[in-house]
């Protein structure tokens, strides 16, 4: 039933748009509620540390292709996409809740294969399973994880707090995920035009990997404390290096400059995003999926960022009117646009 | 890709068995995780306060059907479902998160519609919504909702407290909210034999509304705090009296008795089961949904309940020994079984 005749498409508005448009006249009453909507995690004070929650819903043939993807990645990754957004809050991920919708034709072994992957990365993570709902699904399988963490109220980092001439950091590398995804879904035709063809993924490990196995950055996090850095500002990769700076500096108030040589790619990222005739900047830029961090810092906190092997500084951030922009290899200046993943744009 | 070949199926365990299968050997690492999974909220603490979070998720076609639900009553209705699980802790229900997954061909204002409800019931509540994910969906509407809320230690109710000689008390009254969707399917299948026929729904609002529009006793929390009760142990019923029972039966390793004619029917609640050749105590026991509130308070609380008017005593706890039984209006003793909703008999 649907009382109201106008029709707006989902499309034309994207994700954030949606989201923006739904949540623009939430009144918070909560004295609890320190922060809602508008971050990768709500702030709860709970009385001595600020409770962290987060929650993400994965669908299948949305989200996830079970052609290429076994259960228990699935469930490891369902984890690890949650986890990300309390460590990009600078905060402790302490528990999780697992909801699941699957079909009744699912053996008992195939979910148990999901919660393994799910049971793993909860111990390597410390993290609990604390609840959840197991409930069947006509339509395929829904996983709906709900994450909480903790942090001091010192420590915790929102988006908004960037400064001008701050520096533009990332964890790892970028793009990987993205063209792991371009390599599965290239052998899965493959397989689906001759099923005797075995999927030609030798020595792909790494790419196939960020795409099915992604890790979340708490090592960043406590590295960033064991060096007393804290950012002025941080958000996890998920949906394409452009759209999450473009975050910061609209919630910062401010601008930024991207520098394409510094942006991070794995060798094989960059080889075999030339194979497919994908520009490698744009994968990182746009393609989403990584899970690493990108958070500012001040420019004091130089010296102790430097040399650190696993964190690259790719730019810094500008008064608000310069823009957000990336300077090319070739010195070119581009205004950056967030083309990442657009849940209402990927359906067929 | 699925790499185990034993097969077993889902409906032999039932959703309770599956739960308690995956569960099993859950091993909690947080101090802070003082209760996982096994109760109606998890409970952490977070210093001062127990923190409650629970967790459930609607799916089209399982928990509902849009041919006689407007998104209105399913966005308030989902949020209800939820404050509910916070209540039977004897909790204050503080904030949500939710995760909708739906068809790009959904019109914006049909998921406003939805969004609508969810606003209008956390505004009444007094909850905030603080989070959630929004996505596409190829296979219809998807519903998580994440509840979080708070109480004192000293205040927090489990199950598995009621003790030997307890009262068992329930509130509101039952079986209506599971004869309204006898009555909603009814109608639409005569809709869509002859869609001129117009629903015959009339003088029926109170059940339907029991189905459609759940109202989460949070009433009752507070009435049983002004009068200085504490129950022994609490679930809410979303399963059925005797699945709920059961539980609370099973957890605190005690048996019970409850008594056929003490169970508290609304008059249109036991005509409509007539009219539908239904037995009214089996809709009770068994037609889940009502989210009243089951509970067990100490012999020397009587006095301080027995006037009120929206509870009703329906039994007493016994030794384990003893069973769990239900004793009909004829003075017969039969076993109680749960045959509530199971969502994995519940598909096609």
């Amino acid at each position: 039933m649907f009382e109201n005749e106008e029709r707006t498409n989902l499309e034309d508005l994207g994700e954030f748009g949606l989201i923006s448009h739904l949540t623009k006249n939430i009144k918070l009453g909560q004295p609890s509620t320190i922060k809602g909507v508008g971050d990768d995690a709500a702030v709860l004070d709970f009385t001595g540390k600020k409770v962290l929650i987060s929650t993400d819903m994965l669908l299948e043939g949305i989200h996830f292709d079970l052609a290429y993807t076994p259960l228990k990645h699935l469930g490891y990754k369902a984890i690890q996409v949650n986890l990300s957004d309390i460590y990009a809050m600078n905060g402790i991920a302490s528990q999780v809740t697992v909801s699941i919708g699957m079909s009744s034709k699912f053996p008992l072994e195939a979910i148990e294969e999901l919660y393994e992957g799910i049971y793993i990365a909860c111990e390597k993570y410390n993290v609990d399973l604390i609840g959840g709902d197991t409930t069947s699904s006509k339509q395929g399988l829904v996983i709906s994880v709900t994450s909480i963490g903790y942090a001091d109220e010192a420590d915790v980092v929102y988006r908004n707090g960037a400064g001008e001439g701050d520096l533009i950091c990332v964890s790892g590398d970028l793009g990987g995920a993205y063209v792991g995804l371009q390599l599965l879904e290239r052998e899965k035709l493959v397989y689906l035009e001759n099923p005797n063809i075995q999927p030609d993924l030798e020595g792909k490990d790494y790419i196939v990997e960020r795409q099915l196995k992604p890790e979340a950055r708490r090592d960043i996090v406590e590295l960033l404390k064991s060096i007393a850095v804290k950012p002025t500002a941080m958000i996890d990769v998920s949906d394409g290096l452009a759209s999450e700076i473009l975050h910061i500096c609209k919630q910062s108030d401010k601008g930024c400059n991207l520098y394409e040589e510094k942006i991070p790619l794995d060798p094989m990222t960059y080889e075999t995003a030339r194979e497919f005739n994908l520009d490698p900047t744009v994968c990182a830029l746009s393609g989403g999926e990584d899970y690493e961090l990108l958070f500012t810092v001040k420019q004091a906190d130089y010296d102790k960022i430097k040399f650190k092997m696993d964190i690259t500084i790719i730019g810094h951030i500008t008064e608000p009117s310069a823009g957000c922009n990336l300077i090319t290899t070739s010195g070119n200046s581009h205004p950056l646009k967030a083309q990442g993943w657009n849940a209402f744009k990927n359906e067929e």
